[in-house]
């Protein structure tokens, strides 16, 4: 066997009969917040993580391809974004691949925790590399849900980038029918989103799943694809949903060009290649995919770990 | 946080500072062989595991994927393949997926632990679904390198299913320069093989990378690819490998044509759009198998966890 | 620091923030019986072990110490011992070590779950060494209080060995001021009682104590005391209780020579020595003893881990 | 079972196979210095804790019970201590339970680890309580080895108070026979000494019972005495050893006599009657003691966990 070397250890229960176990080297912040329990540790295989409520949002080794994932397969489809919203995203890596895009002229970020904000500015500035200064973004430190129904904006691309649904944490009402609906009506007439949506391990499916089904409520197009955070000790799901355009449709060389007229600095995870290759999903996610009845409502809210 | 449930854990350590977490239901079978230690156990996520050397080797809930992804690429690419040569495959769920191929007249499965496959025969039988009985099948307990050094008989296909190379473990002579030498001879001229290479999460990507250079030094084809087996808690590295013909030349529609014509019953995981997608890898991936210059050799041999 | 070597580990936890770990080296058995869930595994540091609902009840290379430190001071106190009355007990060792006294006419051992006392029968020979056997044992499968409540009978002592008292436990009810009473009524007139009482870990004493003060209302007589069983990760308390008799008021020496007449065989953890130093408590242990008021009542029973 | 709530968990690994898990609330203070590893952390069970090299050394909650069980029983044998010397003890609060003692005039503290006694009289302020600052005090950072060997000076008592003697630690040649020789030359006629010997778990007892072994060949009273730190995960062995002076010949009640007369301030751990019981040990303990022939000598040392 392996011998292990740590005598710290962070325990990510992925259900409870499963997690995914980091050494801790050192701790370097930790504290409640308003809305939940933050910690930014080091970690012997990913550096730097930052936990929210005993669950991993992201690492300093593969955070690039969790926020590249998220990023650029609906910024590099939509013909030229220029106003784009974030929901949560509070390490700021989010934003930093959103402002690569020299077309994007506006960022709104709305992300109902302050202090996770700000500690992540102080204490993880390879994830947002300064984007918080760019003079393109506009912070706010409300609830996103709230902050949609009462607009009267639009935006090219609504990203949400926030943690899972869970009881008793802040996120859950972000998951329904009738936040995807508001989402929608936010949208410009080639308006695209893009959200994760969970582990694709073969045995939990019912988040990705039924996230899935419930876009389909609110847009005509939904282009599931899945990537491996191995941070995150499970492959995970993500969902483009649009109101016309496909990415699927552009094809990898087209992304290869976009990226090098429309990008700023380099990429590390995402290219042509994988554009194309996250959307090609095993036969088993498919067939889940497609038998898949739960709508996620309001008032039947969906809770992972259930 | 998920509240774990589970007081018995099976702790798979990937590395000195990470591993993955698997609360046990039942302890099924355990026993030190003459090669290894081994544990059949019932695991709450994944339903029976087969566990070698503390390593998770293959699981209920998604060995499908793991012997789909390993088998049919390289079966399904070839043009008609009658004869396979199985290294290791214990479980003989490997097994299984080849005699699926209805062109497939003979294969020899040479594992070097007769009390492993005697057991997951017993305990593991979804894994094997009676393939040993086969009377296409001719197993033997030998080494599998000796075996092909020694034999004259040549094969279509040769599919290298083991455990990961770690110094004390039977598998570390099977990762080499030298033996992907002898397995090119014991190939017929359209021959191919196929293999298991290890994770592929990015902090530990020196295995992967490494076998698939050193694959480079005995056939003129390799062709890498990705999938993830969520038990194995990391994104998994494999590798087709051939005198010439090139998995990526068969297309999505080809290869669920080939599925209809020569695959007896359902696949689960594979299926023409998978087939393409597997071996679209990311970026940082491809960087990584371009620059890497270790070849392991029988007198450098590649231990993991190192 | 020191690094591990198993993989397979049963966290038995003492509360929801400490716990102990025992390397398991094997599973020998495991189910589900009608009243708990019961494991018998070998572990590294203490050999075979009995789990039941996920706590160490009793270990093969300590229970010498549980078992003669909950029989011996009871039954070496009480000037002649004939008829004892065991109130759980399953493993058998209480039984074998109540068998030892040269006095002892009858035994009537009645424990709720039949499965446990037979599989412990069956994996667990050095536990019982045969004491089942004995013919002046009389095993029943009932609940103990009810038969107690409705028997007529009354025994000398009566040793209470019942896990501790958990929610969805079968044994609340057995550490209760009403159960004691009953308890009382059941003894002859020099009658004495003895059980084990929970953890005396600095942070824990609210089960020793209330359970020590709930004992006050039904005997003069109550001296607890404080033992070692390594196994189980904490420093242990239990009681003797009489109507009179104070197991303290004998001498070491005289203990010694009881020893030598009263007792077959050889005594691995008790002598005179411990029978005195075991009743010498530290000074916080005696104040919290001293300023406990909680009485434990059929209305408002104790559950550890609250 | 028992559920546990944290995610964070310091395993302190007793042995290969055996570990005492401690949720961590929040990690403190982390370092690596000149000589071990050094934390900090805040428990869920024990409060704050000092970590060396992956191993307790004393939690708030029950670091009193260690210092006073290490202090007193020598201090209030000895007929009237006037220069007390300790061997580490950074934490301060052996110091801190020595000068409670009215007769005493003066302490040399020899810590080889400037760091770790810094940042213990930073955040560990409830250990010494100011003690540092008593004019009684001196305080070097040293080799106390070296420093007893060159020195003319004797004492009344050295407490020895240092970590386990691992192989990379500082603390191996500080439990052999040639350096309890030294010791003992350094002693007043009338001079005694005292430490901590390791666990008196029933199958690790190899450290205590050769450590009590040594000692005889060094002084003609050896007193081994055991008690229960709880978060020390095991029950724990100390000695006093003196020139002629007995522990055990003191009785409880003049124990409490010198206690009032002598100490200032209340202990909350240590009275008479725990000055007795602590010397009186299991039969099991007292043959292991009697039968160890294991000599410590400087160049055939003691490594715990061998």
């Amino acid at each position: 066997m392996t011998e292990p070397k740590s005598y710290k250890w962070f325990l990510d229960f992925l259900n409870p009969e499963e997690g995914h176990m980091h050494g801790i080297r050192t701790m370097l912040y930790s504290t409640q917040t308003k809305f939940q329990q933050m910690e930014i540790m080091e970690t012997g295989s990913y550096g730097r993580c930052l936990v929210l409520d005993g669950k991993m949002q992201s690492s300093e080794a593969d955070e690039f391809i969790y926020h590249e994932a998220l990023v650029h397969p609906t910024l590099l489809t939509h013909p030229g974004p220029k106003r784009v919203f974030i929901v949560g995203g509070g390490e700021g890596a989010t934003l930093r691949e959103i402002l690569r895009h020299r077309s994007v002229e506006h960022v709104l970020m709305v992300d109902i925790d302050q202090e996770v904000v700000e500690r992540c500015k102080q204490y993880l500035p390879e994830w947002h590399q300064g984007a918080f200064d760019d003079p393109r973004v506009d912070l706010k430190f409300l609830d996103a849900r709230k902050y949609l129904e009462e607009t009267n904006d639009t935006y090219d691309v609504i990203i949400i980038d926030i943690s899972e649904p869970v009881e008793e944490g802040p996120a859950y009402l972000l998951y329904t029918k009738e936040f995807y609906q508001i989402v929608n009506r936010r949208l410009t007439p080639q308006g695209m989103i893009t959200l994760q949506a969970g582990s694709t391990a073969v045995n939990s499916l019912f988040c990705f799943a039924s996230v899935c089904q419930t876009l389909k409520t609110a847009f005509p197009i939904v282009a599931p694809y899945e990537t491996s955070i191995p941070s995150f000790g499970l492959p995970w799901g993500f969902a483009v949903a649009s109101k016309g355009i496909d990415p699927q449709s552009v094809s990898p060389r087209e992304i290869d060009e976009r990226i090098a007229k429309r990008i700023a600095g380099n990429l590390r995870y995402y290219h042509g290649e994988i554009h194309q290759g996250q959307f090609l999903l095993p036969k088993h996610l498919r067939q889940r995919l497609a038998s898949e009845e739960r709508i996620i409502e309001d008032n039947q809210p969906l809770f992972t770990y259930h």
